[in-house]
């Protein structure tokens, strides 16, 4: 075994939602976002985990992924996909009944011309100009749709992570004033970070991701991962010797290095060459050279014994903190972490 | 179908292999390096292409990627794997019948203690400080093999991209006079850039891996992937409207823009943000505000008309154009590549 275990907690995946679930409005449905692939940690027992625990509702990102947790979870489990409609969606939408978000006129368009007798939901753009219809759109998408087949209308906070961002407010007020068009659907416009805003942003379903992942903003979320790596061999080097691809680093003193099976083909970034740090539990080693696709050399000259295994993610080293040095949020750690790591899930 | 297509040219692989073959010593042996699912293109596909037009040995980097390679093609294939053998590897090596390339004392005692009777590759750390023996190792070495059951010695050579850089005749000598301690074995030293460097590198047999996926440092490489993504919609901006999230990006003057259906889940990387660009043939689209898991944004203002579709890789495009912007190397656009897109093999 040359290769990292990745052990994810599924318990406290579900800790997570019940904890946001707990903190957002009585009235309000708490679904659980579980697009790609469940942020990297494996959708089909994410899913399966969550509806167990009493989620109803996930929202994914493309058809596919829509159609493949169809297949893998309940039927009885409300699908929406976030990416729009597109024309060769028809027997997705029928058959497997999930429900798409329409976000543009020209989607509106193909689903109307398609005659499916399915409700839909509808994303209006609020301020983020990503998916959703604009204000200008407003005229033609009044006259195509009949209100009652809209079954949900969301938005999306730009800046809901960033309690000074005047962006919030405005985006909300246009929220509230868009839904007002379909007075029927349902209405969901905060994700984690605007579940702990402020109820205000809560209306009938939040639609919680990161924070159920265990990353930031959701400061008590219990960590979900936990990144074990096998120390493949060590070596002394000496003084002038240098370390990996062109030598970026090269030796000041006799130290003890050690090669550990894992590289940035297994999302460990080569961006953390002669940045990033791996753990000995509590202990830190950093990464000394290039970081290359299967192997990355570490520092373990503090260590008085040498271990089996390295954390690149444990208790002191969580995703957001593996995310700021590799120049990134904790999201990104998440979905590349790599096909090769033995993937081990706990559920208590 | 909100995602994107990856083209990879199985033809185009094959041809690079042919190139790098046909400059190398006639005696020498071309491999191929198949490690990280083939670079990220998928190991099945390449594997058995290249068995097709003549490759007979393979590297990968763990025992588990080794018996996944025996499993997917021809017996007669030489398999080796480089990240060393540990002591739960004895039925692969002897069911599967894959060959470890050994890398410390440690090493070959726990090969030793599991009574294994199957040829073993050596490798020699000649300046690089990854994995391998070292000068330290040597004499306690020689009291453990027996010459002849080792079928080959394999060094790294740390720079051979750079041909200033002094290392590389360093390294060589080294692994010279290493490889003359097991005379009987093959040897082999020199992956895609030691092969284009000097024909003194080649020796028995070659390791090329990135030439082959078409990376640099081979310059006459064919390119081999090309990345599709959908334009999901696309809209008009005003002055002062931001962009994504946190509004990193706000227009200056009225714009169009598109939103296309890939993110940082498909290995477009966070990093791009406000920085890459995508391409509509050879038109240039920058990238603009955050790339997020699922969507990116782009300025298709100087579009005269808006296609389906534009290019995160194209002949215009290349990985290592793109690992540029992205503060990285082709290998890791390549083993960053999403598992979300639709992969198509093109063989001719």
């Amino acid at each position: 075994m040359n290769l990292g275990t990745l052990n994810i907690s599924l318990k406290a995946i579900g800790n997570n939602w019940e904890k946001l679930n707990q903190v957002s409005n009585p009235t309000s449905n708490t679904s659980a976002v579980v697009k790609a692939n469940a942020y990297g940690l494996g959708v089909e027992k994410v899913a399966n985990y969550l509806w167990k625990i009493g989620v109803k509702i996930f929202f994914v990102s493309t058809v596919e992924e829509a159609v493949e947790l169809r297949q893998l979870t309940n039927k009885e489990a409300k699908i929406y996909y976030l990416n729009g409609f597109s024309k060769t969606d028809k027997e997705a939408v029928n058959e497997f009944n999930v429900i798409p978000v329409l976000n543009s006129i020209n989607q509106i368009h193909a689903f109307k011309h398609k005659k499916i007798k399915k409700k839909i939901a509808i994303q209006f753009d609020i301020g983020m100009n990503r998916l959703g219809l604009k204000k200008t759109d407003i005229e033609a998408f009044s006259e195509l749709i009949n209100p009652s087949d809209v079954k949900l209308v969301l938005g999306h906070l730009s800046s809901a992570d960033d309690i000074n961002a005047v962006e919030t407010e405005k985006q909300y007020n246009q929220f509230v004033k868009f839904s007002r068009l379909l007075p029927v659907a349902q209405k969901s416009l905060a994700a984690t970070a605007g579940i702990l805003l402020d109820k205000k942003f809560h209306f009938d379903i939040t639609r919680p991701g990161i924070g159920l992942y265990g990353g930031a903003p959701f400061k008590k979320a219990e960590p979900v991962v936990m990144l074990e790596l096998p120390i493949i061999q060590t070596k002394t080097i000496t003084r002038n010797e240098g370390v990996g691809y062109n030598h970026t680093f090269v030796a000041k003193k006799t130290m003890k290095i050690a090669i550990v099976g894992s590289g940035y083909a297994d999302g460990l970034f080569r961006f953390l060459s002669n940045k990033g740090v791996l753990y000995s539990d509590r202990i830190k080693c950093p990464i000394i050279g290039r970081v290359s696709m299967d192997l990355i050399t570490v520092d373990i000259s503090s260590l008085k014994t040498i271990p089996k295994t390295l954390q690149a993610l444990n208790v002191e080293h969580s995703i957001d903190d593996l995310a700021k040095y590799s120049d990134t949020i904790g999201y990104e750690i998440l979905t590349s972490l790599g096909a090769r790591y033995k993937r081990i899930y706990n559920y208590t």
